[in-house]
């Protein structure tokens, strides 16, 4: 996505090629200029800072939706001098960062300061997403290591860097290993090596804002075994010395409009408000990016791959909303769509908002896995009654209504048209052998990007190809760019965000032009197709879960011998993550009951090291289906995903008649229904793809 | 189990018929007796106080086994006068008790002294086991409720008892509904009738030996959402107004030979304490009693279908034992097979005990899900760093070894003849239309106990027919008894306790003698039927827990819209308790992997109220199974239970070929395998009822 960004900017900078003529001149055309709604600038310093910020957030599909910030309406002069303004900025170098041995010694130094022998350092921000912003990267400034997963310790004398197995070479690599010695946090829990080594007495510190209050209790349970002690800092020790850190993003909230939300804020916020009383409490503090999101349907874009607005909220019993977040974000259009009833506040201004809402020992609502330990602390300090709650927007949002389906339903369609045409496309080229992952992934984004409403990719397109194809999270780089070649076996993992809807699909492919697939390969892939199936087609009386139904994805498997390593089916969101709780299909334990509107995953895989990766994935809806004879209701999953499975990987003698009967509708559901969108190619490629066997 | 030793007693008496000669006499013979290890009681008033507690607890196979507990080798003339003063004291009337109204008076006048608002009182005894004893039988005692799971709340103005689903029916015929108000209990949990009914400040009492600190934490966080405090009562005020309060029973305590444990308890005992010693653990704290009879190789019989000695136990780091015992129950067999390293000490012993452990600040674990929270308490009052920890006993318990095995294969052998002679019985009487549930399960009962090594039932019968079935926890009384009908569903659910293995087994029989059954049964049954097979074919990968199998029991009834609102499976010991942990195959998420040598039960069922219930129950054994692709260990189940599956309730279109297949293999396993023990009859039907379909 960010790729793609970058092109249509620099398109649009061909187009706009006028010099900055210097801030004085920006000055004069800030004074000047009327704008529809106002300028909301006058000094080319400020906006400066929000050009920092601005170039820290990554594009949506208009570069130039940012100048909506400085004012709507903006005349052609002044959008020229801001865009060239822009280019200027964009172009400068970051200045040199300080050496990694120069960081962890300043960071020692300021601990010292604070009297704290230690600090915890981890990846999350307060947001606590999986997605997070340069200017929070503290783990990978201080360490070097840019895993998704990982937590370092940092003392005078010592530092440990903790990683899963998925990252101890990659940690290798990455971080300096005589400053930090690296653990593989399954075996030396960053909690068994606090306890081992830290004397007693000594103060490790977190800083509030990252930790959840349920970070803490975890954290302050292996320090008391150590005979140490949790102290929240007053200040980050790595934000204290942190040189040139990148600006906190700052991209245009903008409202979704109704024909996609299909309910207005106002009744989503009676909706919380009436469970707030019914509960008893006063009010509900929400820091989830998303919740927020939904809950005010707002769309940002401070982060890659989901389009979140970084803030905070505090909801009321009265349905009334304060929203912290920094009001340079905010459109006019957004401010207009939010009204009266909820209140733009500064990040700064939350605390004394809290402390408001606390007095007289009221009840707040707080979720102990997601809110910062910092707010939970300042509530209660306030006076309030802190009642530990699931965030209250996250089971509402995870059901979706009527009108988030059938715009899932329709952005899965034209997505499934575009990933159809990249199929085809593959098929006639990979045979050559000339073509490279990072190009195949770059040719299914940009068919991806063509589509009508679409505003980025969901995550990273995994595009790997033989032995890649077995690294579960692998990402083609140039550094690790393989050609593809007949007789490999390629996995292809994408998705795209819409104004309608979010997408995920996998599908693994036979490259022809070589050897047919041996007997081998083709058991296993019909191994994971049936597994696929199996889940697709199960139905199941209400309240039941999904780690319930993650054995049959697995089963097919397992009578061959065969397992994966991951889980088999993640929530999506409605334009919003990609990853969305609370429902999962896992065989970690989970209880959440499978509504009707919930949208889950269904991807088991199998995957030979050093050989080649199958992943068979599409998205479910969760359904109701008529009742049987019990009374209780009965549910089911309707297919949302529409693209071809390798006919030719498949084992027909491997699948059940019900199986064979489900394939050979669903091809014929992808065909009839992709068809209208396709190319004459690609329709005639159809064709043949989704033949029945 | 209590009815068959009934019999026998009477037999015993009838023939031992002396009269007893009074309490001069008896002691005359005790002052002369030797006996082979002495004769341990000299006055009258000790063995009459002895008999009490004989009486109190169930006899096992042999009516005079707590002969034993006067000494061993008594002469004749004693034996005889023994027998005559237990008979005399048997058939004393017991007092009648107080009019309900009166003990909750009594109760609350109590409560009053001690300065108690009120006290919660629930049915576990210390050792939170399945049966308990009468004398802990409190629950019952204030309100008159009989049933398995309840709670109740005394106030000084008012009074509340919980009880579930099951038991709302029964509750209101046992309980005076003007004295306790009735609630269901997941409709108005205790916490929330705490929090609606106390006034603030109120002190809630609770006993501290009948709660495990889980318990506490859960009723101290109801209490303080109510503003209440939860107060630990010094003395539980039911235990001081009881009056005629049944005795603690006493039982005798036996070695269980190497023979059938496999294992020597030292062996065991150096097991537990390496793993204290690797925890840094000085010691762990034992409360239940069938991980007491597991690691010292020893069994009572102090309640009902379970052979437990009630005890509790410390095990220190360097494997030595100190089992708090009433010192009665245990034999001179008993003691020499402890040895040295077994200290007996009495109940009351133990709070000086614990305090010695605790001295100097050791770190003491113990199982905060079953340990009585009074223990947890001493400990930390004595210094102890009191660690929360899973009972040490339990997950080797669980894992049955080959001599265990070997044991219960045998068990089921013998136990499966018994089950199938009864149904061949069964086959041929029941269309006559005149037995009776009552009278079946004292037949199947018989012929379980005319086994060799046979000790008892490992739960009462459940003889259930018709409507009667759909009763999942139905036991047939005098009040309840049916005649069994031509056209009637027969379940039948029951179990032995063997010296070599528990076993438990449920098989749904047609009555024949009238209509076929129909289609609608048959199809419900058969996918009864394809869940258990589903479910014992499965296999899985080392890691692999019982809920993530759940389903498979449950998917083919799904598919025709039907389910069960039950476990599918729960583990079995050997020759301890028939409901045995840490492992289960439920929809109640529980992450104990599945080792080689656990045992399972796999039992979907399906029940229409008012008309008939189905479930097909047989015991899995957990086994390793050969490697496939993977590298990750595989397991799977072998089938221990051997007894024929009805073929008339099945529709063989509804089974895959790979079912049909099993079913077939394994009624030929079982028509081999019982045959050799079956009287000619009954392997004349077998050779039918095992027919391939």
């Amino acid at each position: 996505m960010r790729l793609m960004a970058k092109e249509s900017s620099s398109t649009g900078r061909a187009k706009a090629q006028a010099a900055y003529q210097g801030d004085r001149a920006l000055e004069g055309l800030l004074a000047r200029s009327k704008g529809r709604g106002g300028v909301r600038y006058r000094s080319a310093r400020e906006v400066r800072a929000l050009l920092k910020g601005v170039l820290a957030a990554p594009f949506g599909p208009d570069p130039d939706a940012w100048l909506d910030l400085v004012g709507a309406g903006l005349g052609a002069r002044l959008k020229t001098q801001l865009k060239a303004l822009r280019t200027e900025m964009e172009s400068r170098p970051p200045p040199a960062p300080p050496s990694p041995a120069e960081r962890l010694r300043a960071v020692r130094a300021r601990l010292k300061k604070s009297r704290l022998d230690g600090f915890i350092v981890g990846l999350a921000d307060a947001h606590q997403g999986e997605y997070v912003p340069e200017s929070e990267a503290r783990l990978s400034w201080l360490t070097g290591f840019t895993g998704s997963a990982g937590l370092a310790v940092v003392m005078a004398d010592k530092a440990a860097l903790f990683v899963d197995g998925r990252y101890t070479l990659q940690a290798r690599n990455q971080v300096d290993t005589k400053r930090f010695v690296l653990h593989h946090i399954s075996r030396m829990p960053p909690a068994k090596w606090i306890a081992a080594n830290m004397p007693k007495g000594v103060r490790l510190g977190f800083d509030p804002w990252l930790l959840t209050p349920r970070d803490v209790a975890r954290f302050e349970a292996a320090a008391a075994d150590a005979g140490a002690k949790l102290v929240p800092a007053a200040r980050n020790p790595i934000d204290a010395v942190w040189r040139h850190r990148p600006a906190a993003p700052i991209s245009p909230v903008r409202p979704l409009p109704k024909r996609f939300t299909g309910r207005s804020s106002l009744d989503k916020r009676q909706q919380i408000a009436a469970g707030l009383a019914a509960r008893g409490a006063r009010a509900a503090v929400l820091s989830a990016p998303d919740s927020i999101a939904w809950l005010l349907n707002i769309r940002g874009q401070d982060v890659e791959f989901a389009p979140l607005p970084m803030a905070f909220a505090v909801i009321a019993r009265d349905g009334k909303v304060q929203l912290a977040i920094d009001p340079r974000k905010m459109t006019d259009a957004a401010l207009a769509h939010l009204g009266r009833d909820v209140k733009v506040i500064a990040i700064q201004d939350l605390g004394p908002a809290l402390d408001r809402l606390a007095k007289g020992g009221r009840r707040v609502e707080v979720d102990p896995g997601r809110i910062p330990y910092w707010i939970a602390r300042r509530l209660a300090r306030g006076g309030a009654v802190v009642a530990e709650a699931a965030d209250p927007c996250v089971a509402p949002k995870a059901a979706k209504n009527r009108v988030e389906l059938k715009g899932i339903r329709a952005a899965h369609l034209r997505d499934g048209a575009a990933l159809t045409r990249f199929l085809a496309w593959f098929d006639g080229e990979a045979p050559k052998g000339r073509l490279t992952e990072v190009q195949a992934a770059a040719k299914v984004d940009a068919f991806r990007a063509a589509n009508d409403l679409f505003q980025g990719l969901s995550f990273p397109t995994i595009s790997g190809s033989g032995p890649n194809g077995a690294i579960v999270h692998y990402r083609a780089t140039a550094a690790s760019d393989r050609r593809i070649r007949p007789g490999d076996v390629f996995l292809l993992d994408s998705g795209g965000q819409y104004l309608d809807g979010t997408t995920d699909v996998t599908r693994t492919m036979w490259v022809g032009g070589g050897p047919a697939p041996n007997a081998a390969l083709r058991d296993v892939y019909t191994r994971v197709l049936k597994g696929n199936i199996q889940l697709a087609t199960v139905r199941f009386p209400a309240g039941t879960s999904g780690s319930q139904l993650d054995v049959l994805a697995r089963r097919a498997l397992w009578d061959g011998g065969f397992e994966y390593d991951h889980g088999t089916g993640h929530g999506v969101g409605h334009f919003l993550n990609v990853h969305e709780g609370p429902q999962r299909v896992s065989q970690i334990p989970n209880t959440v009951a499978l509504e009707p509107g919930m949208v889950l995953s269904d991807e088991p895989g199998f995957y030979k090291t050093g050989a080649f990766g199958i992943r068979i994935e599409t998205l479910l809806a969760v359904i109701p289906v008529k009742d049987g004879v019990g009374k209780r209701p009965m549910r089911g999953f309707e297919t949302l995903t529409l693209a071809p499975i390798d006919r030719r990987l498949i084992d027909p003698k491997l699948l059940s008649e019900e199986e064979r009967h489900w394939l050979n509708a669903y091809h014929a559901r992808v065909a009839k229904a992709l068809t209208p969108l396709l190319d004459p190619a690609t329709k005639a490629w159809l064709k043949r793809a989704a033949k029945p066997i």
